[in-house]
């Protein structure tokens, strides 16, 4: 018998999921698993709602609002009111909006604070917005320990992802949306390893805008649809370079000048991917009724009760994430120096977590579909893999492409 | 039995479609129908390959190399060279990334030549870019007709849709081009009306970069991925301003410096969307062994019938579209001033057109999957809509969210 006695079982639903047999899923926060009825709903809309309703699909089946009623299911999961959340192309557009958004309320200021924890994406999609500004803004980017107390008053944005896609480590939302407010700057945060696996407040943060993917802890498969929200209060006055016909207050005037739509419906860009759409809006149903803050009582008990089992059982592994389970999100990741190998062969076992370079590998936590006899029998195939030093097999030395 | 004296039938693959039951479908550049091996070739994706493979699909299944590999299939067909196409976003991302990329070859210049004919995004785009931009550039829109005499030596970019959306007026892309060149401006074509629909020879044309949508004639799907082209020689060169994690040389060393992939590899930005990606590189496959000089000349028979019988039948409309089917794209427009009301009976009837305002009646001629039978058909029911005034009734004169 798995011994039970960490981790809450109230909020496990294994059974909402197609987990392929014999295997052990702790990647979660990479790519979260297959809803159960996300095929059935996604065949209904290929086959009835475009097969059959053809172009009055966007009528018929309500395809145009699709995007800012499942906003307002993500965002009941992040603390965001009703309307302030719309869904759209990738987290890396949605970065650039924001910022984009962002610095054209700050038109004095030309440093953007980021830090070394944040997603590259972010980074890169920012040096791009300020190179085409070309109005020589600084993107500065700090340890994450140093990240607050960099800010100052040239700052005109704060941009961080709250957990660190490499450590877990998580940044204090609200004494940093403080502190960047107190210095005038604006801030905006990626909630990508967030939504769905922390609670968030997001109203209660004050911030003013946050951005994140639906992929990983919110179950809406590969490449999904990214969200953006905007406090109510800036929604009239956001720009949004990104200026799409879907964002347009009279889309269907095509008028050839553009004016936003009111609120977050400006932030839409081109038409929406409603097949991708679909996928997602049904993959949220398995959120129906569960608290977020039992899921997360319940990742932690699985979070401590991995480092505990780990630490006793491996110790060719070092703790990369914080030891503090309130400094940590839903992921733990070890230090190893042949990680990339070890990862491919526990893989290979059908217990899969990812890594990332140089030496981290990552086990996500999602008690929706896992629970404490998961981590137990995770731990003895990773005990097995490094005991055994069975990662020195050619097979998982060779690196692909994509990891 | 029908006439089908006009249209060569040769092109013609109905049995590949999923039309449902007594509907003409003229509005095949809007929104394609469903290609009968879509629902299964989508479901095996998400139960097989997402479901079953969960993060390892990213190999497994090749779907990080898909953007490119879908990019090749739409590039044939528009003559674009091998790795000159990759697929993404939405079309207006795909417009944002083009013009901002040309501004950046030409740095000297401050004027983006675009007309009124432009679908409204690509202008609505352009604008956002300019004010991002800041260095008082100046988006000039003219008349269709007055594009290429509007180009001089202060325009940087030209930006042109090849076949107007309302009218289906085609514009002359190798002359255009040339046109532009010559004055030194960089030419954009915008081919959401013509991929899939006219032969299109861009490696010919020499253009510097094209755009377009899959949902239209290549029947991708509601929101499927949109294409960039970007001329070989040019790519390597070619400056990525939403330089997203996709886009980089080396997206999973996870470097925090921005270094772009080469070639067109660098237009990628986000996570694609791989469901709606799948959905679409299937959609393709009813392009396997059709020719596009084939199914130009079989479109051109059917319009030309429907332009023949609607003059012959319907004296309450006036032809909106170039007479000479050589300036037109595959497409018909009609003006009428009840023209709303007259769609709404008409699609009540099953014969699904579109309105675009103030008082075009659009029909698409799509020759996969319509043949002569159906145009004789179709005029059948628009001439009984005109001559009994069945649009005076009051259900077709309410106005709906969407058109």
């Amino acid at each position: 018998m798995p011994d039970t006695s960490h981790a809450p079982t109230s909020v496990t639903r294994k059974d909402l999921f197609d987990l392929p047999e014999g295997v052990i899923y702790l990647d979660g926060n990479s790519l979260g698993p297959l809803p159960k009825s996300v095929p059935a709903r996604t065949q209904e809309m290929i086959s009835g709602e475009w097969g059959e309703m053809l172009i009055r699909g966007w009528n018929q089946a309500d395809w145009f609002t699709q995007p800012g009623r499942v906003g307002d299911r993500v965002g009941a999961l992040i603390g965001a009111p009703e309307s302030s959340v719309v869904m759209g192309d990738t987290l890396s557009i949605k970065v650039y909006q924001a910022l984009a958004a962002a610095l054209a309320m700050r038109p004095g200021r030309r440093v953007v604070l980021s830090d070394s924890g944040n997603f590259p994406t972010d980074l890169y999609m920012a040096r791009g917005l300020l190179e085409t500004l070309g109005q020589g803004h600084e993107l500065r980017v700090v340890a994450p320990e140093e990240a607050a107390g960099a800010i100052d008053e040239d700052v005109a944005a704060v941009m961080l992802t709250e957990v660190d896609y490499r450590t877990g480590r998580r940044h204090d939302m609200d004494a940093i949306t403080r502190t960047a407010q107190d210095a005038g700057a604006v801030m905006i945060w990626d909630l990508a390893h967030s939504a769905g696996a922390v609670p968030v407040d997001l109203g209660g943060s004050g911030c003013e805008f946050a951005v994140g993917c639906t992929y990983k802890y919110l179950n809406g498969g590969p490449g999904a649809p990214a969200f953006i929200y905007v406090r109510p209060d800036l929604a009239d006055g956001a720009r949004p370079a990104l200026q799409g016909w879907m964002g347009h207050g009279a889309p269907f005037a095509f008028d050839l000048d553009y004016r936003p739509a009111g609120g977050i419906e400006r932030m839409r860009v081109g038409t929406p991917p409603v097949i991708q759409m679909t996928a997602l809006e049904e993959a949220l149903r398995v959120w129906d009724g569960v608290s977020m803050t039992d899921v997360r009582a319940a990742a932690v008990a699985l979070m401590e009760q991995f480092i505990e089992e780990v630490e006793a059982r491996c110790p060719q592994l070092s703790l990369a994430s914080p030891r503090d389970p309130g400094q940590r999100g839903s992921q733990v990741s070890f230090r190893f120096a042949e990680g990339y190998a070890a990862m491919q062969a526990l893989i290979d076992r059908g217990v899969i977590g990812d890594f990332r370079a140089p030496d981290i590998m990552r086990f996500g936590f999602t008690p929706l579909y896992l629970d404490s006899g998961d981590v137990s029998a995770a731990v003895d195939v990773l005990e097995e893999v490094l005991s055994q030093e069975l990662w020195r097999d050619a097979k998982y030395q060779a690196r692909s492409a994509v990891t």
